[in-house]
């Protein structure tokens, strides 16, 4: 028991084992398995590439979506927040008693902590974005009803 | 005084004005002038598109840097930390101590806070990465030396 302390303590000092938080990370393409967003929070083919969780310095998680034509959220809102950084395509975001936009590359989106919203592709065209998601005591969405076709579509 | 008291809470209560940070707000594309990286921190041509700002929820900024072969930040740490997201080229990372590692688009860097370190291109071809960098007490970057051209090369 004694002997792991200075063994710990030891490798603390030359920077290995237990310091290994203190060295820069790098997660490599290719390492992040994607993953299709549930049917349950989301219509139509939505692919999720995890980029990056939350950690302790960092209360944000990110990852890049990408939507088919015609697939999109369900209606949601963020305890926290979350941006998003269209990366291609053309998409469209709304928010509860907002009106559908039109999003494209190098548009940058905030929606604030508490406002349902949906967003997805255009009916014809696909979107990836990337969302930084920030959390609130360990939550980061609150889901709602999917969006129907006849809101979708209007 | 009483009268601006009674429309401003009329204005909150049909979604106007006072209650703009309640809505989704898209930042477009061509909206946001970008800056060149400074000479006193960057060496070479450096390009800085702003991508967002932090606020009261949001604890980091966010921005597209490009940097053309051969430039470099300088050596620097931030207090809260680092998330890069290459976007494209290849470049390399260093940290102290550590080797200068090549980076690649969908590669993701989490340098955690206090770590001394510099990013940029290759000698011989560009890179750009998305840099999320959280704010502590306002301060998101503790500038050091330059990377001289012997640190760069080796």
């Amino acid at each position: 028991m004694k002997l792991t302390a200075i063994a710990v303590a030891l490798l603390a000092l030359v920077g290995m084992g237990p310091a290994h938080a203190q060295t820069a990370e790098i997660s490599r393409n290719g390492s992040r398995p994607s993953a299709m967003g549930s049917a349950q929070y989301f219509t139509g083919s939505v692919i999720v590439e995890p980029l990056f969780r939350a950690n302790e310095h960092m209360h944000a998680s990110g990852g890049l979506v990408t939507f088919a034509p015609g697939a999109r959220s369900a209606w949601h809102s963020h305890p926290a927040g979350q941006i998003l950084i269209v990366t291609s395509g053309t998409g469209w975001v709304q928010e509860k008693g907002g009106e559908k936009r039109a999003v494209r590359p190098g548009d940058v989106v905030w929606t604030p902590p508490g406002v349902m919203h949906w967003h997805g592709a255009t009916a014809t065209t696909s979107m990836s974005h990337i969302a930084i998601t920030n959390m609130r005591d360990g939550k980061n969405v609150e889901w709602m009803q999917k969006v129907s076709d006849e809101e979708y579509g209007k």
